[in-house]
């Protein structure tokens, strides 16, 4: 059993929960920083540890474009070559299609992408992704999804369903054929993904067909990307109706600290976001108050912290007047602090959820966390 | 007593000192990460402490500019302003003469400067820099100097000569002043520097020049620029021996292993330089075989360690590959682990110099050095 529920939530479908993998075990609900080439940017292996993130998640087929799949393998995968010591998922690339200097096409058997760095054309069916995505040696690896852009037409959501289910089966199949020989608790996991965008048919199509394959957990994708909150939150119940409730939910790409938390209240157990860091490079830093603009003049001359309530070293240590000035001559090391402070806060809201779950305190939890991040 | 000499080499002019200063003691000799605008790039004040750099030293002019020094001095000074403990040395910004975007001019009474933020001018006099210093609250300030270019003409050398030389006198005519009410041990110290470019007659007139004004240390300018190695330590050589042998000399910008341990033996106390952070981003690493070109292709699959002797977090946890990919994506996690590695290793060199000078075995120590660097 690789996913065991150890606390549930009475008023909510929050719940803590334990998964296990072939490089340990991780209490849910988590959030992942994204490492997509062997790093978080500006953010070290030895600060992830020490911020308490247990998981990460890379991309396959960026690594495989750069440094190379070959390479990685040869150090024992990413978690080996990266010196990082938790729980490595690996996304497939179907993310991506996002965008434009890599996303080429695609079809019915794979996507097409452009290696910018080579300048040359790397068509990567179902299979190759499984195969590449055991190479880099994850823990847990994404199936090969198509994510449609936001704005497109329902009918390229419709293709974009179709095509994903059609590739999850042959993910699920290539999958467990390369792992055959290998004993269960040395085996990576694999993920399905659904889609659908905000289309309630879709998404529960979507989520219907993957439901009914076997994975190891299940991902909503497609969401997060810039549509309203109450779609996002309606897609979540109704993926989440449909998904196996003794599996994990995955949900792709959420990263503000509310949506976290109300996705978590849905039976959510697992994020993954550029968002925190994206947002501190560009002085947005997260604040048990709700978001700090360190770049408004008010914080000029600030002696306070970011967040006098969090504990990490950035706010032990630093003012906002002088992480301003870091940001200001666009430093990397401003860049890193302010990263460091908005990772540090997301894995302590994680830790406050699932304590709070587990002392079935949640619903309060989520109140006041919520009422004070809005103040 | 400001600077106090524990041990000295008997068959060189190396020694060990004691530097005091209002932020505390440091034993000489040692070299300063350049911290120009309140950090070092990409490092943390946190890492400063953690490789053990007990001294950096930031620019007085361009802190003027931005952040400006009244939000300095309303924090208390650079070192209170970026959390450093440890004693901070200020630059006058005569070194900026060589930077083209904020160098004007300068005449018989100050330089004139352009604000690159603003798009105003500045023209500091050697008084308003010796006022701006004492508001940033370093524990050593530096005299205003008109540094040379190396290519310059012997006439504009000998210019660059009268004009520090003149300076001098007026920087300590009015640091005198500004701190004739404050306690011995409270006041900041002021250095001299001498210049000359490569012309022993100029190099001699100004450290003499120098000499004969009773101030706190002395720094030798304009050197590690470029010219012949045989050229700058005999400038050291001659300066040396008319500079008073019981004050610190600091021997500006130079930065080089082989380079530093050659001037501890001319009897140099301190150092700076930011040749060792620029190098490191550009994937030069020092080692204790010599320097590491990170980006060569053979160590594209390394699994060894920047240097295998070398104790910092970087060697004892990363690999040349992993390294090598960093620089590769530019990262700024890899430009930070990098530039750790090289400033690490000269306050490990450091360490060592004092060492062999206690215990009295400095030459052997330099021979072994520079034998093994050089392999």
């Amino acid at each position: 059993m690789e996913f065991k529920i150890i606390a549930k939530d009475k008023k909510s479908k929050a719940r803590v929960g334990l998964l296990q993998t072939k490089s340990g075990s991780i209490e849910t609900p988590f959030f992942m920083p994204v490492c997509t080439q062997t790093t978080v940017k500006y953010i070290s292996s030895h600060d992830l540890q020490e911020m308490g993130a247990k998981a990460v998640i890379s991309n396959a087929l960026v690594l495989s474009l750069r440094p190379g799949q070959n390479l990685i393998k040869k150090f024992g995968g990413i978690g080996k070559f990266m010196r990082y010591q938790g729980v490595v998922f690996t996304d497939s690339g179907g993310f991506q299609m996002y965008n434009k200097s890599i996303y080429e096409k695609s079809d019915e058997n794979g996507v097409l992408f452009k290696n910018p760095i080579s300048g040359g054309k790397v068509y990567m069916t179902p299979e190759d992704d499984m195969k590449l995505q055991i190479d880099l040696n994850s823990d847990v690896a994404m199936c090969l999804d198509s994510m449609p852009l936001i704005e497109v037409s329902k009918e390229d959501v419709a293709e974009a369903v179709r095509k994903t289910g059609m590739w999850a089966i042959k993910c699920k199949i290539a999958h467990d054929e390369l792992q055959k020989n290998i004993p269960k608790n040395k085996r990576q996991l694999l993920f399905g993904i659904c889609q659908g965008g905000i289309h309630k048919d879709l998404r529960e199509l979507s989520a219907r067909h993957f439901a009914g394959i076997d994975f190891d957990g299940y991902a909503i994708g497609g969401l997060a990307l810039g549509e309203e909150k109450e779609d996002e939150y309606a897609m979540i119940e109704l993926a989440k109706n449909v998904l196996p409730e003794d599996k994990p939910i995955y949900l792709m790409g959420a990263g503000n600290p509310v949506e976290l938390i109300e996705a978590i209240s849905r039976g959510c157990d697992i994020f993954d976001s550029r968002f925190p860091t994206r947002n501190a490079r560009n002085g947005s830093l997260f604040s048990s108050k709700g978001t700090v603009r360190l770049m408004n003049n008010s914080n000029r001359h600030s002696n306070e912290p970011i967040d006098s309530e969090c504990k990490c070293f950035v706010c032990k240590t630093y003012t906002r007047a002088y992480l301003r000035h870091l940001l200001d001559i666009k430093d990397g090391n401003g860049l890193r602090l302010a990263s460091y402070h908005n990772l540090y806060f997301l894995q302590d809201l994680m830790r406050k959820a699932r304590e709070a779950i587990k002392k079935g305190k949640f619903t309060e939890f989520k109140k006041d966390f919520i009422n004070k991040y809005k103040e």
